[in-house]
């Protein structure tokens, strides 16, 4: 089961003591003081509010929820910056995945289990328009969320900058692109985008990035499916780092 | 609905017909002349048959089953000697993937998606232990399995023999290796051989193929979903055959 709290209250104590949430389900209706408070905390902490009707959060419980319920994160999110700071000071190059308009949970879970197989340091996910870190998409991931630090950003262009700012090559992967992803060196700090299979990356994202790159196809199908593709560019970029003296 | 035929007369004739047939339900209890016939049948064009309590067919349908049900195919399978044998032809290098024990049919779907498009020549499955080719095969496949040629064999040592006799290399993706996929020459004809997450590939199979070969892993996830793991195999491949001029 998923791990949520419900009442006005206790959703408003939870932030108070920095639990990670995930979302807050609110009703439409809601008004008072004390909603007022709980609007004020969660706005000024970039949570995640989806405006319901009171019979949706009747389903999730049916105890005294008051019009709203928070879903309570599994996992710590990072903060990027710190995270990417961490990555210089230890000497090592870092490879970061950032996940636009991922909303399906498997391939969520999915890209997960393999950016920390492969040794990926983080991933970036928005805080809206993202799946959640459900227990599907823990079980999904093989555990592995609960091992890669991931990052809850409120905008993934301003994310693009500060990562470019600090000296990172952001790519997108994208069928879009002229050039693969075999014709660039990962061996430098490199981001890199993937988009949802329906929806692609945002364009105002892919303007931003420094290039485009895509994997080639040789077939009728139209295009990899979203997890295939993070594995094969999260790959390429660590056959180049690693096993370069090979063929 | 997946496409299926019963009763003992309509599924003889749909094999004499030369259908292409996944696998045949029996009833436990069947006997008489004419379900002798069939089995020779079926024996003799090496059909999968399942015996199952005739309760199990009865939910399958509600009319006159005499005891057996035929799953007929959607797509029609491909002799491998011929398939290789036209690819040489061609003046192409083969690049066949061979599926040991891959029983889950999203796994597999996903699978065949990615080999169509990265180009491989050919997928190869056994007779017993494999995902069937349902329609939930096909539409996680997004249709690929209608455009790639996938080979069914009762033996699949005998087809790596086969196909070592043929000229071409064949590894198998395993965790036991010692090295990895980037050490080996992948533009020569090649096959590989994956399976399942659970199972593994089969001890007779690891034994017969030419070399071991794994996925670099940095991380504290246990191992790579099978059908990510095709696809980094697979496109390693790709990149030494179409693009060593780059990185």
């Amino acid at each position: 089961m998923d791990n949520f709290i419900f009442g006005i209250r206790p959703v408003l104590e939870a932030i108070k003591a920095e639990k990670e949430i995930d979302k807050v389900l609110v009703a439409k209706n809601l008004i008072g003081e004390l909603a007022g408070e709980l609007f004020t905390e969660l706005r000024k902490r970039n949570i995640p509010i989806q405006y319901v009707p009171v019979e949706k959060i009747g389903k999730i419980t049916n105890r005294n929820h008051q019009g709203v319920v928070a879903y309570i994160s599994p996992v710590s999110y990072h903060d990027i910056e710190d995270v990417v700071a961490d990555i210089f000071e230890k000497g090592e190059t870092p490879l970061i995945v950032i996940l636009d308009s991922i909303t399906d949970v498997r391939n969520f879970g999915a890209i997960a289990r393999t950016c920390e197989c492969a040794g990926v340091h983080a991933i970036v996910i928005p805080e809206s328009n993202s799946a959640r870190i459900s227990e599907d998409a823990i079980k999904t991931s093989a555990g592995a969320l609960f091992n890669i630090p991931v990052s809850r950003v409120s905008n993934l262009t301003d994310t693009v900058l500060l990562l470019q700012q600090m000296g990172l090559l952001v790519l997108a992967s994208t069928e879009k692109a002229y050039n693969t992803i075999y014709g660039h060196d990962l061996k430098q700090p490199v981001a890199i985008v993937l988009g949802s299979e329906d929806l692609g990356i945002s364009k105002q994202l892919l303007k931003r990035v420094d290039h485009l790159v895509k994997i080639p196809m040789f077939g009728k199908t139209e295009s990899l499916n979203v997890s295939v593709s993070a594995a094969v560019v999260v790959y390429e970029a660590i056959r180049q780092r690693n096993f370069c003296a090979g063929i």
